[in-house]
């Protein structure tokens, strides 16, 4: 997606680590204009797959996962990453490694949000070794629910994580797939979309 | 906000400790269409009032926050909870203390996202004590930006920090405000909206 590519090259920040900050208009201050079009991008991928919820993890993904929903007239379900007093003791459970956040989470959704007959989209705004993406696959996959595919903001191809689920039959799609941080400078891959 | 009230009496579910789940539509498994509702709502109520940026706190506000932005065409900065390897040390950070958690986050946002002259929405999903809300507020005072006001989804007016806040000049408008939740059963405050 262009608009996406541009805008991560013009705002987008690397840092040692292999990471990339996009903090400034995806993940922490939010772009209200280029989401809007994050979301139609992401329906134009999807419109023919009769997706019935759209299911994402908190809390980046949250804000993607609601301007997609829009278009789709689709449910939000967000992986909770954290029990709290209003939580049912009934829920799907899956661990997550994060390498940004360098720990281990369990993250869960409650048993009765997600089900059999479900058709679900997970969206996400950074795809990288892809376990936040396993996660959420496994949760759907408990449910006895349908995976219609995954959105993905931005893809570390060069992490190998979104190009693995590809392999295994999971349609992966990302709006922008970065390539290379070598230097500094970021390239993407070549897409049609 | 007559909706949001009949949706708390039929899908909200009272719980010991004057817990209040409504996971069902509004912070676990979110419903598209309430949620549009929700946003335009917010907007009748604050349209006036200049706003340049839309202020919320993860997770559970990002998604109310976001039905909201469309409509003010405003960007969504949303103060975090904890620090990744993205995040610049140049913060403004406040505690905040969590009933339903049982906890106190240092949640913060990074300098350069809020700045003077911004004219700050806040918009949450409840307000019990306030707690949240006065952390948020801190963090626009730190920046010397300014707060039109703040939007909630459903505020427990028998805990205070709503009437409180008011009392202090903040506006704020809950679209729900539960004056009781005695022996399972909620009862509304009266409201115009």
């Amino acid at each position: 997606m262009k608009l996406l590519e541009e805008r991560i090259l013009r705002d987008g920040k690397v840092f040692p680590g292999e990471v990339l900050k996009v903090g400034g208009f995806l993940n922490h201050l939010i772009d209200d204009s280029l989401l809007e079009e994050i979301g139609k991008e992401i329906y134009a991928l999807f419109k023919d797959d009769n997706v019935t919820k759209i299911m994402t993890i908190e809390a980046s993904g949250i804000a993607i996962a609601c301007y997609a929903a829009r278009h789709f007239h689709a449910p939000v379900l967000f992986a909770k990453k954290s029990k709290t007093a209003n939580i049912s003791s009934d829920c799907y459970t899956a661990s997550v490694k994060s390498y940004t956040h360098g720990n281990v989470n369990t993250v869960f959704v409650e048993k009765e949000y997600l089900c059999k007959g479900d058709r679900i989209l997970i969206i996400d705004d950074f795809l990288a070794h892809g376990e936040a993406l396993k996660g959420l696959i496994s949760l759907v996959e408990q449910a006895g629910a349908d995976l219609v595919g995954a959105a993905i903001a931005i893809e570390k191809g060069f992490q190998g994580g979104g190009d693995s689920l590809r392999a295994s039959g999971v349609k992966v799609c990302s709006l922008a797939i970065v390539e290379s941080m070598a230097d500094g400078k970021v390239t993407f891959r070549k897409q049609e979309i």
